[in-house]
């Protein structure tokens, strides 16, 4: 396991003290995380857009309608996949030291488009079941439906973590300053499952247990 | 006010039923959301690293430090800024239906420098200002400090809204089949303030007014 960026163009440079390239926290925040922003170089520009993703500890998926321009762009090609988790505002003494507590996942690689079936299969399971499982409580996609799905595969070899926590780092200079400093944490957590009217079934367990999990870490 | 798109480019492609085009309602998305994941070109291959922001109209604001590579980079090209709210998890009868509730604003166009001192230092304002206003009650940023701060300007000119709320979906075929479905909402909402050690005033109103406030719109 190592501590150093895999390229130059994942090393964190701002904020370096930050930066945290250990394999196991990188993969830790993926998991937590819900929505990878993905960016792809179009014709008409950078664009960025939320998608749903899942991991293995090599490999992110993203999954879409055979249709969409973002997938299409991005099979074969650079993208780079942000994962960030938004966990409280950080006032100092002067907003130039204001800041965020946060964690983030910067994935930078080449797309692969995943074409064997088997594959794709098992692509679609983990996307689905990256918050939650669900996918033995539902139907299986069928033919026509897989038909329809775009997954390309990013490698998760460059990547780099940034992260924030804690209370603000105020300069010397404001030692004396009478101004408040602190922090406001987003509490973020899962509220309680509301059934469709054409459901066909109770809710399933792992469902169920999410209302009250918490997505932010506790703080304070 | 019109609900035609402002450009090709930012046209919703997949999920057209999803889009919104009102400029209030996108306005009102951007008010809300925290953190845009920014999206430029580079020689590495885009590049997307999430941001504070602040906007007013007609502009998004960006800041960074002088040397951040992503602002660099984006002043005077075309850069992405995608705003995203996550609200809930949407579970169908099958994978291929399920979806997120969530609400997103994306912004493509040429990023400007903002080289304007007057205009700089009210664009740091409102960066800063743009979750709960607090640059009354902080220290004012000094010449050193403005010196080394970086400020982007996008026209809030080329963009749409995306948003998924409400039960699922599912196919007729699916009409009896026995699975559940139905929603998990994210509920996400500020925190009691925590003061730093070495704060130097009590918690100014508006900050304080932040804890329960919900940031999930509600649901179920």
């Amino acid at each position: 396991m190592t501590q150093e960026p895999a390229s130059p163009r994942v090393t964190v440079r701002r904020g370096a003290h930050h930066a945290n390239y250990d394999r196991h926290a990188m993969l830790h925040i993926l998991r937590a995380g819900h929505v990878a922003h993905v960016g792809v170089n179009t014709p008409d520009g950078p664009l960025v857009l939320p998608m749903a993703y899942g991991i293995t500890d090599e490999t992110m998926y993203l999954h879409g309608a055979l249709a969409n321009s973002l997938l299409k762009a991005g099979a074969g090609t650079e993208v780079c996949a942000t994962v960030t988790l938004l966990d409280g505002l950080v006032f100092a003494k002067t907003p130039f030291n204001h800041s965020m507590n946060y964690r983030c996942v910067v994935v930078r690689g080449a797309a692969r488009a995943v074409t064997d079936e088997a594959e794709r299969l098992d692509a679609l399971r983990i996307i689905s079941d990256h918050v939650v499982a669900n996918w033995d409580t539902a139907r299986p996609p069928n033919a026509s439906e897989l038909r329809a799905t775009r997954v390309i595969a990013l490698p998760l070899a460059e990547m780099s973590a940034k992260t924030g926590e804690g209370m603000p780092t105020n300069d010397e200079i404001d030692a004396d300053a009478p101004y408040w400093t602190g922090v406001v944490p987003l509490v973020a957590q899962w509220g309680e499952p509301v059934t469709a009217p054409d459901s066909g079934a109770p809710i399933p367990a792992p469902i169920a247990g999410l209302a009250g999990t918490r997505i932010s870490p506790s703080q304070g």
